[in-house]
């Protein structure tokens, strides 16, 4: 009944029409040959493995979800997980955007972000395991001893191995700082790791021969808090002479959680009790190494909530075109019937709407952030290097609390469109939902993201790297500032740039005095960020759509609508924010804890 | 580890303090006598029962949910919902605001909302089974012919004999005129009924003697659309000669849904076949008999979400205080343990005064409201009877809609407060989101809420009842003028009150030229008018803070504070709200269907 057809035509757009990626890609010495067409087929090529063996799977392993036998301590993932994940491994998926030097097929980042999407609107909780999987490679990539690197690699390229990162503990989760898990060296340069973790996605299961975990532990001279805790790879298996996976080592799961959603991912408690592991990266710069994970974990969970939101409202559509129930309050649309499609009422139409507009708006910010990312590592020239790398860092958290909000607000809207029907589990409305939640949580929750932008991206560094933003942001004002028919799109966002830098400043201000006033504002300046940087896009959108109307592809008239409900009615939020924002500490902190 | 107090300080400040229910009870003939102490005495009885008995039935009747046995058809509901039932009738609760000619306590509504509050904090899906009962002893009451209120409501008073509402079919549920179940008038004045019906709440269980369906089916003579449709009482077992259950009726249960929460109450989709049924009040009259139901259920739905929301705010709470987690951004707060509890973080404490804004608001309205309904129908002076029903009918949607909503956001910020735990089912946080989630749609969806408020209770008759609440505002305004204390509420609540007039008048030119209009803003607008009535609300609790703050009772300093968090943090909605209901229905309606 559920439905998903690859946004292809919106994904072509965001990357040719609006960011030129082929152009931008040329640029970088990697991807001197890349071409539009390549990338289009590659992305197609995947668009049908989601729809075709991935989305099946979705309901199913929800209900089904994954089985712990305390006996074995084995996990089983849901029925189709572990054959799909063959598929996906021979033609060669996990392999895309990694390392040539080790087996990858080198291809760009932004690739990998727009697969990612479909991926997780076809199945968050199976793509979880290959993602969790391409996190552990990256960080082992980049802090591993070239030995690890020449070991490891290749098997997490191939999909073979498989990763993950264990970094909570029952006892600290958004504080690290309080980690207990302990690694005590060995004679043989290995060391001896007990501890007790929880919360580890993909932590045990049934697909792939061995599992790479990574490890946060501290050293027996670790100094206390954030700054005594190393990194260690602690294979299930350790890899006998042969490079196969040898004896079992002392990492265990003790259980897996039942959760709101995500069911068919495998949410475990791991044991270690002296499991063997190796450091990765110096003593006690664990969590730097593990950042490097972490930033790429933020995208990726950004994404997730993007895929959710594009499936949820694709359903939403077919059920609204379909479902018939009261007249139009306007006249009846649809006389030969016994009522009229829902899909004629305002109010059905602002939630589709709502949700197609995140969705558009989402995919536009996210392949735009990829593309930094490609541009950071890969481009020639140092000044782009840097910029990209800052647009990176101040967009990260932007990505992930923004777009998995947004997904949350999106999924519920899709639900109900359904009504009654939304609430029931066969429809499949109510697992994208409950998929959702989770990502305003993990990776770093929501309010974290919102302490890392305005107090560490934005605050921290006098502003420098939001100027960076917003010199684009002006630069595509100042252009535009002639052209009437762009009037009822700029005048609002450039109305909506001046307001966030007064804001910005006077939260600077305040934050000075009391460090308390960037706690009470940073959720809502986080979304009013989120808002510029979606008004930003979407007029640009618009300008387009607006130059290739005439040109009888319907699409660009849907982009306009989309483009002028956002600055409608999702805009607005802004209003609303920037209160809020500037409301000050004292009404949060001023009630004493006890009288809560 | 889940935790339920009875909020009994603060039932009693809306009861006594701001509402002053004794004075207005005893103006009505029914409750000359009744006193602040005996209300207080049942309440806390009540407020027991809820938290020993109800509560710890709360967590495992969500994971274990209700059973179908097709060989039988029956449904089995979780461990000790019975038993509960059992204790229920035992002490007589169920006929406490049931009509004394029949056996019941005559005690008011209000005392009847204060009480399903704390039920639902307690347990939700058990307190549907109840709640649809008193439904159908409402409205069976309220049309029912003599001999069949005779026979039927002692039972249902009794609770011996429970009731349910059967409307919805699967091609209808907000369309009820699409309704196709049939009644074929028999030779000895009964019928023979036949149809399918969806979604029908507590339709089958174990948990009463007998049930009494009453049905919505068309006659064979019957206009199309909704004046075609009659009301039918259909019991399960068909009295004997004795009055007891006799033979079974062709009415059964087919299936039951699974669905997102409220696992603990049976889902049913029920089948009659030539079932016996006898109609209640008039032919083809069955929507207007079936709307007394239908707007006490609209209460009953916005008080489930306000028990949700308190009791998820209690736990969030609790979990603040003791899970320690960074230090304050302030300075460390607990500096002899490893961390500060996060009750200290502003954004945390956003999250908990979120929640707890949205219960103090939703308590005192509901009270408010529920009070109006003792007025309309036992207040000896006929003027004063016409404006409680007229408050009546404009807030019952508001109370509906604006309670869900608001209850959907509070139960998502208190599983936010626990991080990953909140996403873990054994913690129970997760379960009040997905409980909340059904509020927004049955007994009307928040849309349909939004569209009777402005279209029917506010445009049809120009603003007349509108007027009517508006001038109580307006007259604690004026009252409060020159007192400085009070300005900041004052000030606020006296601009929002002159927007809401300005819109209102707005869009009833706007909906004249076309109606679509009035769809396009009616949920924004439903929320203004919440917002008001909230602001309202915390004015006048304001300033009884403010009077009785030198008491040393610290109750005052937190309703103060948190009265001052309503219109720092969640009053600013209203900027979002109105420009977006004004901003027109041309960006819903302008995009053609087909290009969604």
């Amino acid at each position: 009944m559920a439905q998903y057809t690859p946004p292809l035509r919106d994904l072509q757009f965001v990357m040719h029409e609006l960011l030129n990626v082929e152009a931008e890609l040329r640029k970088l010495p990697p991807h001197a040959d890349i071409d539009a067409e390549t990338i289009d087929q590659v992305v197609e090529e995947m668009g049908k493995f989601c729809s075709r063996v991935l989305f099946p799977l979705n309901h199913s392993g929800d209900r089904e979800g994954c089985h712990y036998d305390p006996a074995t301590q084995a996990v089983t993932t849901p029925k189709g997980y572990k054959e799909a994940y063959q598929q996906y491994i021979e033609a060669g998926w996990p392999s895309l955007a990694c390392d040539p030097e080790f087996g990858g097929q080198g291809l760009p980042h932004v690739m990998s972000s727009v697969m990612l999407e479909m991926l997780n609107s076809a199945n968050q909780a199976w793509t979880m395991y290959p993602g969790l999987s391409h996190g552990a490679y990256a960080c082992l990539r980049a802090h591993g001893t070239p030995e690890q690197k020449a070991f490891y690699l290749p098997r997490l390229i191939a999909g073979e191995w498989m990763g993950t990162m264990c970094l909570t503990e029952p006892h600290c989760g958004t504080d690290l700082g309080l980690l207990r898990s302990k690694a005590e060296p060995q004679a043989d340069g290995s060391y001896r790791i007990s501890g007790a973790k929880i919360f580890i996605s993909a932590g045990e299961h049934d697909m792939a021969a061995n599992i790479v975990h990574l490890v946060l532990a501290r050293l027996p001279d670790a100094p206390a808090g954030t700054r005594g805790i190393s990194l260690f790879l602690v294979p299930k298996f350790l890899p006998d002479a042969n490079g196969n996976p040898g004896a079992r080592n002392a990492i265990s799961c003790g259980a897996i959680e039942e959760k709101m959603g995500i069911h068919g991912n495998a949410t475990c408690q791991m044991n270690l009790d002296g499991a063997t592991g190796w450091i990765i990266g110096e003593p006690h710069k664990g969590l730097n190494a593990m950042f490097v994970m972490m930033n790429e974990a933020r995208l990726g969970v950004g994404l997730q909530s993007l895929g959710l939101t594009e499936v949820a409202y694709q359903n939403a559509v077919a059920y609204a075109r379909e479902r018939i129930q009261m007249r139009s309050l306007s006249g009846a649309k649809a006389p030969e019937q016994a009522a009229d499609p829902i899909i004629v009422h305002p109010d059905v139409r602002r939630m589709l709407l709502t949700a197609r507009a995140y969705a558009e708006g989402g995919r536009a910010f996210t392949t735009f952030v990829s593309l930094q990312a490609d541009l950071e590592t890969k481009h020639p020239d140092a000044a782009v290097r840097e910029e990209a790398a800052d647009l990176l860092a101040l967009l990260t958290p932007i990505v992930k609390a923004f777009l998995t909000d947004n997904g949350w607000v999106a999924t519920s809207e899709a639900l109900q469109v359904f009504g009654g029907h939304g609430y029931i589990a066969e429809n499949g409305m109510e697992q994208y939902v409950r998929d959702a939640r989770i990502n305003m949580i993990y990776e770093g929750t929501n309010t974290i993201q919102s302490l890392d932008l305005l107090a560490r991206k934005i605050l921290m560094d006098g502003g420098a790297k939001l100027q960076k933003f917003g010199a684009r942001v002006q630069a595509f004002i100042a252009e535009n500032a002639g052209d009437e028919s762009m009037k009822e799109f700029i005048e609002p966002l450039a109305e909506l740039g001046d307001k966030l830098t007064k804001l910005t400043m006077e939260l600077g201000m305040k934050a000075m005095q009391n460090p308390d006033e960037a706690g009470a504002a940073a959720v809502p300046y986080l979304r009013v960020a989120g808002h510029l940087v979606y008004a930003w896009l979407f007029a640009r959108m618009a300008k387009i759509a607006l130059e290739k109307q005439g040109s009888g592809d319907a699409f660009y008239k849907a982009k306009l609508a989309t483009a002028r409900f956002y600055y409608a009615r999702l805009l607005p939020e802004t209003a609303m924010l920037i209160r809020q924002a500037r409301s000050g500490a004292a009404c949060l902190i001023d009630l004493e804890a006890e009288l809560f």
